[in-house]
């Protein structure tokens, strides 16, 4: 059992919880939580840490079952956790790496494109409910916040291992490559036309701005179709995550109907 | 100009950003930024605080004119202020009483029934989203977070001054009351009918559970329709401000068509 802070193992997970360069080097990111561990695909957990009071717990023997794992004290635990209130476990699981050809070979394209979004709680969000809409892959400009911030991870709720994404240097390039196969609709303040007079049918990206600027106008240049949700009262802007989810549902719900 | 943080106003404030009940016996609340204090409706502006670089920006000038302001020093500012990057200018607001008659007899009565959300973020959000898709009113049980949480003020973007809401601490009675005159649809994993099916012209009530448990059973209970949200992928739910969002937004997307 791990007791001491100074052990290598623990002082590398702190490393991994605060920083993302240890995180891309290491191409490992950390998740906490019998849900989060439970859902982790086949092949992919590379460490597994329990605290002592995890362990006893009864109810988790399935879930530990058949599992290499490394027993921490509480103290231990608490200095790993990134959370106020540990769960008792968290593991260090491998980066899944994706590629454009392996986004855009999918069935039933339906895309994500995410420029410099800032709020990991939105990201997370975003991905979530893009795993609840179908979405076939998420791509990000390298402004985004990291995918693997713990924050971000937690609010995926494990859509994170699910749903295909990438981060992208040459967002313009990619957004033109996708376009040879895909209409590309960004979400502007400024379009002239309600995001629901569109048919999503066909395959389709939605492109979402900054939370405070919304898209540049480069980005924006680049879509086929700008389009605006509807506002009424003296709303100036949804949050992002929200407006996304709304575009998204559209696109799921046209294609179930 | 205040120089001091133990000066009694200033003392009153940090009281009010991290106490609900001061907040409740004083009867107001308080909001930062240029953009929340030109919103303010008229008059509900108790009183207001301006650092010594926001009085010298002059893109400022036309925000203070006319309007009585005590000046305080940086440091005074950053004493007061709830954020990280205080932006120079606060204010302290009457709280508006709105009651239930008042909110039942607005017309195309649209609803959220709100139960137990506890974030902060969340419940700012769903304000917002809700100011957008025509929402009337938002009816929250008293174990919301309060809406008077700076983290809430700010999530609301402004919504806050316009959209009419109320706590209660009799959540079923209300509930019931409601039902007289709108149908309760209450967000839930086990209905058996997506939401897209179901017409929404009338009178119209939301019911959204906690973001953990969602509804208690006696409460989905006193709905008069459980609906889902359809979710592809192995996702379990959405996140709370995001199905009260694709509800509020169907809801206004029957009304425009």
């Amino acid at each position: 059992m791990i007791t001491s802070i100074n052990n290598p193992s623990v002082k590398n997970i702190v490393a991994l919880q605060s920083k993302s360069k240890a995180r891309k080097e290491q191409g490992v990111f950390l998740v906490e939580g019998p849900k989060m561990v439970s859902e982790i695909p086949e092949g992919l957990l590379k460490e597994l840490y329990v605290s002592e009071e995890f362990k006893a717990d009864g109810q988790y023997k399935e879930l530990l079952k058949n599992k290499k794992y490394e027993l921490v004290s509480g103290k231990v635990f608490r200095e790993i956790s990134d959370t106020q209130t540990p769960q008792g476990i968290l593991a260090v699981v491998c980066q899944q790496n994706y590629t454009l050809d392996m986004i855009l070979r999918k069935k039933d394209i339906h895309l994500l494109l995410l420029e410099d979004i800032q709020d990991p709680g939105n990201l997370g969000t975003m991905l979530r409910t893009g795993e609840g809409a179908g979405v076939t892959g998420v791509i990000m400009s390298k402004g985004c916040v990291d995918l693997y911030n713990p924050k971000v991870i937690r609010s995926t709720m494990g859509a994170i291992y699910r749903v295909p994404f990438l981060y992208t240097e040459d967002f313009y390039g990619i957004i033109t490559k996708i376009k040879e196969i895909c209409k590309v609709y960004a979400a502007h303040l400024k379009a002239k036309q309600y995001y629901d007079k569109y048919n999503y049918k066909a395959p389709t990206a939605i492109l979402i701005g900054n939370e405070s600027r919304g898209l540049k106008e480069e980005t924006a240049a680049l879509a086929d179709i700008l389009i605006k949700i509807p506002m009424l009262g003296k709303v100036e802007s949804l949050n992002a995550a929200v407006a996304a989810a709304l575009l998204m549902y559209e696109v799921y719900r046209q294609r179930r109907n």
